[in-house]
């Protein structure tokens, strides 16, 4: 307000002052802020992008489907928001899942036909091969695949999360985490370096998945016997006020779940612990797994809800994105897998060295972790501009196409809000914004494993064809 | 500003508008704020109460003094802000400390009289007679101090910190931190339960004070051996980010050392190591001893700067509260140890039931941890006021009597300002500011052991002293 030179001149009677508010496109706001005055800016855009079959499908959805879609949707809210599902022990892939066969292998993301998987990921799969002793080397088992050898499913189908380009073969000893008929597996977090979940086949990532059956497996698994059922998501509460997103950083929740057993694993362990030991103590993602197998029997449960829009399952094989909404039926939306932006790279790759996102863990994104809890995280602020402020605006984004707030998982700096929860559909495509995932980077082509880390956005194609999915499953 | 009714009488020429600054006592802005206007307030206060003395040596301090002063202060806060500890090994007390004898009992805070000791005190110096097997029970212990059979020193003249009522005997064990010449040492932190340091004199106190001798001790001393130097600070700054203020709260660092030593403590443990997992499981403060004697080894070599007004020794033994500042030499000035305010006591107990603030923890205070951190650690929010804004105030009241802030313990949610360093007695005395320290709270008179937990207030009395000194030491 220039109160100053409207002294000099009373009349006419203009306002004393003008407080602007902007709407939507940014031009004006950032010419009056230029100047120095204050602004109010409407971050409005126009719904479903313009497109006109999408505004009458959402004018559906959110008119006279509305009231039905509601009550279904706090109904998974209320699932996603309050299963507590336990760590109860550590089984064997063959023993646990129905649909396994002594020559399945299970994978991230949505189903694909063997030509189709990525590079990373195909290289996981042949050490998952040589690790069961079907093949001696990449190339027996690449010939052995590529023949039909082995049977190739989506791990998803047989309720089951695998992280980054994890692939698993019967004798993979799987964290079982759930709660009453909900149980939900996840393999045991394989840990940096070269590994196959980071798309590696050398013998040291062979080596790795056999040891982790034989050795770590066992010694878990007697471990959780003995301290008996871990409420996870209690952990996980804790994890995130000690920041923690649960996804790009777990270290100070696995640090948690480690002083709980560690007690245990010293009095039970079978053998192996000392090996074990220093395992674990290099493995900042020991809890991703289980967070992850948690995300998972919660977001089952939830999805026995019908007529929901909202999301429940998305997932990533490295060629494919794909969701699944409830009130849409079992299938899955897929649209070309994203590459991840917002990335820090490891010393001499970039996004030309980079596969394209990949894994199941972006189930976390569905119950308020990872993207949602980004806000929690110092670590991740590092990937999303640098500054607490600019991770606060992710987790506020994601607000905007959420049902609710988490009860449980609480930001101590945004006054213990909930981070959002339960992404719906409605939301994603009437104001065009995709969940963040926040996850790693593979290398493209050449087995290195990791090459860095980003955070994703989730294609709005698939949010676009569910929904009008949903619509027409709706009539 | 009420530009309306201005705009019906435009004359006489009276401003505009209003912005009132209140200066001082809070009553004109409170009632400038109810009625709905904004109000800058200045947060000014009569400079040392008003006591003319003091004003008169504050004039010569800040005066003529400033520039000999500022240099001093300039060395002591870099040596604060880098000198790196290590945690180096476990030693028995009787082979480290030239001072100690075999009939010596160390306590926290300023050296004391055996007859002005507070109950729980008294208690832990019987336990630890009994430990050391001087005694078979409390009244024996009770009389062998009493008529003079042990010596009791205060840990500091030691180059040692105990927190809370912690007294240690000859054969205690003993974390040994630093760097170069300067080497500190603090006992293994004693748990939660029936212990000797929260002034219980209990059989399983004493058990416990024997097991740490026996068993602990030795599968410690094995396990840093083994893993080699631990830069303390490196993990006490991660840790700042993982919600630690590393007083109240250490438990995400020692959960940090944990992960760090697992493989070795596996390997090395000479016996015992399943009941030792239990008892670090169960301890939430077991990095506190090991925080407390590297900044012990930092403060040893910032008091060696001549002429500085920084606070480098801060500590409490429930009777007295006492400090040290470089510039006023070895002399401690004392006062009567303060209650806990701001406190959360366990049901059934309060401020009458609770003994004075005790223990050599608030040497944390003096590097920038505990009270300065505050703005870290959602759980010591709790204590504040509930919200982490409270938590934030609390630092920032601090800055405002320090020297300046540390360039590694970094606070995320502050854009990863650091964190208060060097408490500087004029600015102390003149603001009237004086520390807060995070701290638990013992029972007074009955050995129940922690009734709570809070926020003392260091008194003021004990830094005018220490002024008044430092201005006789520099004519």
């Amino acid at each position: 307000m220039d109160n100053k030179s409207r002294s000099r001149s009373p009349e006419p009677r203009l306002p004393s002052g003008i407080r602007v508010v902007n709407v939507g496109l940014d031009l004006l706001a950032d010419s009056i802020r230029r100047q120095g005055h204050e602004i109010v800016t409407v971050d409005w855009r126009i719904p479903a992008a313009g497109e006109d079959q999408i505004i009458q499908v959402l004018k559906r959805l959110l008119g006279r489907h509305a009231e039905r879609i509601d009550a279904a949707n706090a109904e998974v809210f209320r699932r996603l928001d309050t299963a507590s599902p336990t760590l109860n022990g550590v089984k064997t892939a063959l023993d646990v899942l129905p649909a396994m066969t002594d020559r399945t292998i299970l994978h991230p993301g949505p189903p694909l036909e063997w030509s189709e998987f990525c590079d990373p990921l195909r290289r996981s799969v042949r050490a998952a091969a040589m690790a069961e002793g079907w093949a001696r080397n990449p190339d027996e088992a690449e010939k052995l695949v590529a023949s039909g050898g082995v049977a190739l499913d989506s791990a998803n189908h047989l309720d089951t999360v695998v992280p980054m380009a994890t692939a698993i073969g019967p004798s993979s000893p799987l964290f079982e985490v759930g709660f009453d008929n909900y149980k939900s597996y996840s393999p045991i977090n394989q840990g940096p370096g070269k590994t196959a979940w980071f798309g590696v086949d050398e013998p040291e990532a062979v080596e790795r998945l056999v040891w982790l059956a034989e050795v770590a497996g066992p010694i878990l698994g007697a471990a959780i016997r003995s301290a008996g059922p871990i409420d996870v998501f209690a952990m996980v509460s804790q994890g995130l006020h000690m920041g923690d997103d649960l996804h790009m950083r777990t270290q100070a929740t696995g640090n948690l779940l480690l002083r709980h057993l560690f007690g245990d694993l010293v009095e039970t362990a079978p053998g192996g612990l000392a090996e074990f030991a220093r395992f674990w103590s290099a493995n900042h993602l020991f809890f991703l797994n289980i967070a992850m197998a948690a995300a998972k029997a919660t977001t089952t449960w939830a999805a026995e809800v019908p007529d929901s829009s909202v999301v429940v399952a998305m997932t990533r094989n490295g060629t494919t994105f794909g969701i699944r909404v409830t009130g849409a039926g079992d299938e899955w939306f897929v649209a070309p897998a994203p590459p991840v932006q917002h990335a820090m790279y490891y010393p001499g790759f970039g996004p030309e060295t980079s596969a394209p996102d990949i894994g199941d863990s972006a189930v976390l994104e569905l119950i308020g972790l990872g993207g949602p809890a980004a806000a929690a995280a110092p670590a991740v602020a590092a990937f999303v501009g640098g500054t607490m402020a600019d991770a606060r605006a992710v987790t506020e984004q994601i607000s905007h196409i959420s049902v609710g707030r988490s009860s449980r998982f609480t930001i101590p700096t945004l006054d213990y809000a909930g981070t959002p929860v339960g992404v719906d559909i409605r939301k994603v495509v009437e104001l065009q914004i995709t969940p963040s995932v926040n996850t790693g980077i593979l290398h493209k082509t050449d087995g290195t494993g990791q090459v860095g880390a980003g955070v994703a956005v989730a294609p709005i194609d698939v949010f676009r064809d569910a929904l009008v999915a949903l619509d027409a499953a709706l009539q």
